[in-house]
């Protein structure tokens, strides 16, 4: 065997090893919310923290170190195919963490996140900002760190965007959420009046857990979702968690109808991305999604350009009618405004198509002033409420309802929230091609048919796993580099 | 440090490591059942048996050796503690089981064992003996070849029966075994016409889910059961699950109230006792129960010498009156004598406690006979039939109600049936001894208060762990070695 291709099955035996300490991490990390008692935690945290050690020992090892300098030296042409300088490319990656991060602070990092969102959730029950203070502080502090070790050359939040978001950084991201936030802005300004007069209190429906459950279940899998490669739990954070390439779990809280709907739809997206990947991506190891605002491209493409189109409904409004008796007096246009109803609101969790993306972009800005120095975390609460009522018009009455409201930073999610909003930004993207390819594409899934949407999606981007980095695959699938125009294009159109 | 204190350091770290693993693999299991999707299982196979792997190696590591041959050399009263003795007991057992037994039939057991299982499910619901054949064939020349590994010079099931029951041989059971099989027999032949006049067939009464569920969680928390170091989930098998030392998983199925009710006091039994080792036996990592039998006296115990007794049911009755309406017209006389009808039997789970012990033992005497080279495989079906017709008076019309009642041969628990019936007779001779330690312990019961028994359990068997062997254990606690007289006389006691 040529020394190239010793390397490259030698690369992907390493990366296959250490997405089975992923498995086994991801297997804990569901098992936190769905089986381990109280008195259980001291001892996972003692398992958890040596299989992490096993798991850096490993990529730390002398032999990788050989693998990834022969790769580092080699010439881009001389990959036999996109697999080999995949695995190539995230073996490296992955080798650099290891090494740069000290094992001490990824240890005391997962162990400070365990306790913080412990905190976390007091602070949020007792809306005291307060008690969340000195974690806020010290999980910034931790992340910059861990940002420093990186690389101390560049700003700490431009590391950890692109640890989460590959190729990304705060300026370009800057750039595509001014513009978007000027779209929005407009858009609501024009739409707002007109909008608060539409009724969508019908939308605040008592139904059984075993009704919703029903609607939930029989949506997704009629749509788009594998049973037999997911499962649903009932836990109270929508979350999905990948274990294994074929092998990922949906948590979800089947509470309120359409928050549980729009939920299942977000985390189905999140989970049929995940586990997608070509058989060749699971070989090589580099199963699952590339990014976070790839996989939010996802997820809100299904609860929303998806889930709240027209079509979509037109196909399940009648199941909807035959399971909750309430909507049999409810036309589908009416319908249709009520679950499209635009206005501000305080929870990024219960807000609207429209001004969702200006939640994390707020989000983003304060991390953006922190990182600068301009802005400290004992601030935070403050900052946070002046920002809604600069761009939403609203204030918080307390921290509750403000910048308690997310479990992210809490759980180490810093350098996160630009996902999200990058994700509809991707999504926008996504679906102005993919209606040039398939210009009947809502006609279809009207009737039921979501094989041309599945399809499109499976070709374009779920197959390929981790094989792209997000922008090789966003000018592969669309011919271009990330633009804003196309989503609030699509907002435009939606709205307007 | 000395030599001795370098060596017991050691030994306690490995033997925490290989918790973490056994830990990891526990989680595994309990998922299989509890979350992991139909199309996940492959690769689950892969990292399971990546981590298998890997957990072999450590033990078999050159230093491990070192450490085991200094403990091999070392006299019994060098040991400065008892916990330092058990752990080197542990550990060159751990290792010895490593070193002989080959890892490619390790994995191949447990690859074979996940295939079996499946296999099994597909002949019971077909009643197909035929279709099991090969595989009860296999899995029993696997086990051979297991027992051959590690020691060929003695017949495999003693080896095999010495794995899961510590010092115990296929000789002594035997011995055991012919005193309580007459001893139950004649108690049964006494009174099985009064007991055919018995009725309980208000007992198949019809009750929700939710119903069972409240029943079966406030009995065993009021009883004896720490939700903060256990949890339950519903599956269809019950099985209790023990991922670290303070964290068990009981699963169940709420269908039929009484059934659940006693497998859940049944699991109670084993995940009190997996839980409740003391923080010195948690430290040396060796929590847990000492052996098959042991664990199966605590299930059977809290089951059936606590949870059929009279007076466990006069504190409780009144709890199962005011959730199910049918019974407040029948009087604790009679419910009393319902749940204890005594009558033969076809299925080993719907028993009795009375006959309940012939079952295992059946199922023992044809291990004992097909290692004896007297049965084969192949003739499993006529040879049960045969015995339930000699000991029971009954014939099983088919498999299903025959040898595929059980999935344990195909889960590869061959060399276990005996713990049942063992686990019975210690259970009886503790009852004995714990009697004469609190003569008023059944009155207290009677009262709802649990402490003396459950103090009595801590105290003398649960905190232990694995510190002693089970026969030094039984000498602790009773001042003999196991007798099966004691149970014996609780039978007569309680039924004639």
């Amino acid at each position: 065997m040529s020394k190239y291709k010793q390397n490259i099955e030698k690369a992907k035996e390493i990366m296959n090893i250490q997405r089975y300490y992923g498995s086994i991490r991801a297997l804990m990390a569901w098992d936190l919310w769905q089986g381990l008692p109280v008195d259980g935690r001291p001892y996972r945290k003692e398992v958890s923290e040596y299989f992490i050690k096993e798991q850096l020992k490993l990529i730390k090892d002398p032999e990788t170190k050989k693998i990834v300098e022969y790769f580092r030296e080699i010439d881009e042409d001389k990959y036999e195919n996109l697999y080999d300088k995949a695995v190539a490319r995230l073996l490296i990656k992955r080798y650099d963490n290891a090494v740069k991060i000290p094992v001490d602070l990824q240890i005391e990092m997962s162990s400070f996140t365990s306790e913080a969102q412990l905190v976390w959730k007091e602070a949020l029950e007792k809306a005291d900002f307060n008690l969340y203070k000195p974690y806020l502080n010290k999980m910034f502090e931790l992340k910059t760190r861990i940002a420093q070790a990186i690389d101390n050359t560049r700003n700490p939040l431009d590391v950890l965007v692109d640890r989460v978001d590959e190729g990304m950084t705060v300026e370009k991201i800057h750039q595509l959420f001014s513009e978007l936030k000027e779209g929005i802005i407009s858009i609501l300004d024009k739409i707002k009046y007109e909008h608060k007069s539409i009724d969508d209190s019908f939308l605040k429906v008592q139904c059984s857990k075993e009704t919703i459950r029903n609607i939930c279940i029989k949506m997704v899998e009629t749509a788009f979702f594998d049973g037999n490669k997911a499962t649903y739990w009932e836990v109270i954070h929508p979350v999905c968690i990948g274990v294994g390439p074929r092998d990922i779990r949906i948590t979800t809280r089947f509470s309120d109808l359409f928050p549980s709907i729009f939920s299942i739809l977000h985390e189905c997206g999140h989970g049929v991305y995940e586990y997608s990947s070509n058989s060749k991506a699971v070989e090589y190891g580099i199963w699952g999604g590339i990014s976070g605002a790839m996989h939010e491209s996802q997820s809100r493409f299904y609860e929303n350009i998806i889930g709240k189109s027209r079509e979509f409904w037109e196909y399940f409004y009648p199941l909807l009618q035959a399971e909750v008796e309430e909507f049999k007096k409810v036309d589908l246009d009416t319908f249709y405004k009520a679950i499209n109803k635009v206005g501000p609101s305080l929870k990024r969790m219960d807000a609207d198509e429209l001004t969702y993306s200006l939640h994390p972009i707020i989000r983003f800005e304060m991390e953006k002033e922190y990182f600068n120095g301009e802005l400290k975390t004992d601030d935070f609460y403050e900052a946070w409420n002046a920002k809604y009522k600069e761009y939403l018009g609203l204030e918080p009455k307390n921290a509750r309802e403000g910048v308690l409201q997310d479990v992210h930073w809490a759980s180490g999610h810093v350098g996160y929230f630009q996902s999200y909003t990058l994700g509809n930004i991707y999504g926008g993207q996504f679906r102005n091609k993919m209606l040039k390819d398939i210009p009947d594409l809502y006609e279809q899934i009207s009737k039921g048919n979501f094989e041309p949407l599945n399809k499109w999606n499976y070709e374009n981007i779920h197959q390929y796993g981790q094989l792209y980095t997000p922008h090789e695959l966003m000018l592969k699938v669309t011919g271009e580099e990330v633009k804003s125009k196309y989503f609030i294009q699509y907002l435009e159109e939606k709205y307007l």
